[in-house]
């Protein structure tokens, strides 16, 4: 019976596992950026790869989170961390890789975590909530950490695209769909607001007087 | 029996939405200043309003948090929230009750606080930590997102307004007081100190040479 | 039985309070420095204190935390804060015992950290990042709250050393080795590669051209 399912959970592991790869990789280039030494690139990789996945799982009481249960994540982290400590120079020529995958890594952390928080049995708009916050969390403690505002607070529709992610998840759980078909329109429609958001320039109103 | 205690329960629980509203308020006021987008907006005004009681609630091991186990408090901010992304300019015009109610948002969540960790049985000195902390976390959250020094450690008597309202709890704790008279009367020694600071410039001594 | 070891552990909680007691007085410092109040140094003297240890607790799910079931440390933070309150300019001449003093305090939370972590059941390698972040994450709240680049992150061989003091009792761990000398030993690996990046110059690489 869950033979039908294999392909799928192969396909998420594969995902989370590009999730937590990349987000190292977006940490550790803005350490090397910053002139920041190796120990320091190699730390900012590894918060940026977990804090959203560790902020959900002390928020549902999942203690010890995934993260610090399992050394995988940080052994990704670090091999991400010094592959741009080595080969930084290539990551300007990978902008728009790196910002798809980013893309992806945030949808599938948005998604991942919506129903971890499901399974827990949290109601479902802090669901999508804790979802969101999974897949924002770790560039948010990235640039707390080098003093910056938070990107997510100003960049384009990016907490907004994890949110809608975490909502489709959500909405298959109230309705009753098969949760893969439902997780990968989470993670599909994350991808697609941000690359909208990057490439067309979509993005929400702000307040105030226009001229600024 | 719980009877006579209806009203001042009904009472604390009003407050306890005002100070949510209220936090959720000067998050976002603070978010439309930053130019942020909506979206920006109303993450700053829920974080605002639930990180300091999350903060606490994780500390004393009460996972998950009340703000994640329910949706009411989401709910609250967003409401505070889109309202001040539509009518900000009315914002200035509203200062004194703004600063009236982010008093007693203060004072009523350190009382809370204070009570919710001597129920899980924290030691009364951390209980007085912890009631300062759900009082202050919101602002020091929203703070430290927006990339400024907090607050709270600046301004004239805020959160030492927040620990005095929580030792009202405490005290009336160690000598068997009432528990409703001393919650009232630890949001108004809260609310007064604060109120003094603000309009009578109390403040406490600063170290080093005057000049500065 | 324990007899033995009663000196050691004697030896280690004096050491245990001796870091809460300097990095208490490093968070006051630089609250004084900053020119804020009375209760602004005291809260930062706290946070600095005891956020390193309170971030492992939380993050091994032993809630409440050490620092907030027991009020000791709160107490000792309070101390240490007033006395730089009152003495503050005694510091700059107490330069060179305060940095050592702090190099002992990294590497006994660090190894304290990281015991508490593998009795918990933690695999090794996340025993030692949780032992070396009860080391730093003092003063990353620190420096945190007051908007700063956290110097755990720029420092020379800070995290590292608290990092190396930790594998130490990992070591340990791993080959059977009696936990008094591998603590002691880790202790003292970290002291001594901190002092060789303060007074020798001590560090690791920073990526890309070196000018700069």
């Amino acid at each position: 019976m869950l033979t039908g399912l294999q392909p799928a959970v192969v396909l998420v592991n594969a995902l989370d596992l590009i999730g937590t790869f990349v987000f190292a990789i977006s940490g550790a280039a803005l350490g090397v950026q910053r002139r920041m030494d190796l120990f320091g690139v190699l730390v900012l990789a590894f918060v940026t790869a977990v804090s959203g996945g560790i902020l959900r799982d002390v928020l549902i009481g999942a203690l010890p989170p995934a993260s610090v249960a399992s050394w995988h994540n940080l052994a990704l982290a670090l091999v991400a961390g010094l592959l741009v400590f080595q080969f930084h120079p290539l990551l300007g020529r990978l902008r728009h890789p790196v910002q798809f995958f980013d893309a992806a890594g945030l949808g599938v952390f948005a998604v991942a975590g919506t129903q971890k928080a499901l399974a827990h049995g949290i109601n479902w708009p802090m669901a999508a909530v804790l979802g969101m916050i999974s897949g924002i969390g770790g560039g948010m403690a990235r640039d707390v950490l080098t003093a910056e505002v938070p990107t997510v607070l100003v960049a384009n529709i990016y907490a907004l695209a994890a949110l809608a992610g975490a909502m489709a998840v959500v909405a298959g759980y109230q309705f009753g769909w098969p949760p893969t078909p439902a997780a990968l329109a989470g993670v599909a429609l994350c991808v697609f607001l941000r690359l909208m958001a990057l490439y067309r320039g979509w993005k929400l109103p702000v307040a105030g007087p226009k001229g600024g």
